[in-house]
């Protein structure tokens, strides 16, 4: 029963993500998810009650996956750029969702989270090392600095409808930008 | 009566705009929007078809503000990302309707638009004249310089909740970042 339980919210998620990257959390539809996941909508508010609720965790949980995929230990932030690139390229509905998340203004709640904020300090940690080894310049501060190398890392994502657009060609100017960026003078 | 007509318009587009950066294509209400606007919903139907082109109407005068509102002519790169933070940074819903319509993957129409097409040949020619004068690095793209700056101009906006930004201290990180990014070597 308790196996059945985990696999069966485990779906609810899956489907709330797919419904919330397309529409957001106002466009959303609680019964085409629990539709979607197979489940009751009795069941799908019984494990994550209501419609904000469920969003949150969603978002959440891409914020996580993303984060911790791309973790900040060698002190090399055109490495560190180019695997948040990577990730993005090849998970678009987490980049979607953080999306989502700014629009829907719920940055503050989720950054909170506690794994995340540690994560967050291991990140200024590594670039205040690598200031210390003289490979990133000294100008930035460590949290604006990585704002900028996320903001970089993400570029194609604004790309308009040009189309066709190569990873490899992406990360080259990713890993380009970036060089140039932390460079030191 | 056509001038009440114009302004009965007008007043109907300012109300969508406000229900679409707060909502979204999909979550956004019809009724919210002819109330608030003081119109009946006839009358809206009347003036803009249905719900999508009332959404492609606002996202296309949402870019053409933003467009026009800070042309590249002077060849300045480092300037035309300070124009662009500062314009988005004074007018955060414009930039919240680019990222509803990157969401909504209304990109490919609403660019396609004949103004913008020309707006955005002349940015790039302005990078090319850059690059031959000697202040632009050769190694560039001109689009995908265009794509990188532009991520660089708006990074405080993926700007987690921090909370009390200042519009001083995200210029100057844009101003950094970008000379950076288009110094020859």
């Amino acid at each position: 029963m308790r196996r059945t339980g985990a696999e069966a919210r485990q779906r609810i998620l899956e489907a709330a993500m797919e419904e919330f990257t397309r529409h957001g959390a106002d466009g959303a539809r609680i019964d085409r998810i629990a539709r979607n996941a197979g489940a009751s909508k009795e069941r799908l508010y019984a494990y994550f009650g209501d419609k904000q609720s469920l969003f949150d965790e969603v978002v959440r949980s891409a914020v996580e996956r993303s984060s911790m995929a791309v973790d900040l230990e060698a002190d090399d932030l055109v490495a560190y750029a180019l695997r948040l690139a990577r990730h993005f390229f090849r998970h678009p509905d987490d980049l979607r969702m953080l999306a989502w998340m700014r629009l829907e203004e719920q940055c503050e709640q989720v950054l909170a989270i506690d794994s995340l904020v540690s994560h967050h300090e291991r990140k200024l940690a590594a670039v205040r090392r690598a200031q210390d080894a003289g490979t990133v310049d000294t100008v930035w501060d460590p949290a604006e600095l990585l704002q900028v190398v996320l903001a970089t890392a993400t570029y194609w994502a604004r790309a308009s409808g040009t189309g066709g657009l190569s990873e490899e060609r992406c990360l080259a100017v990713v890993e380009e930008a970036v060089r140039r960026l932390i460079a030191p003078r």
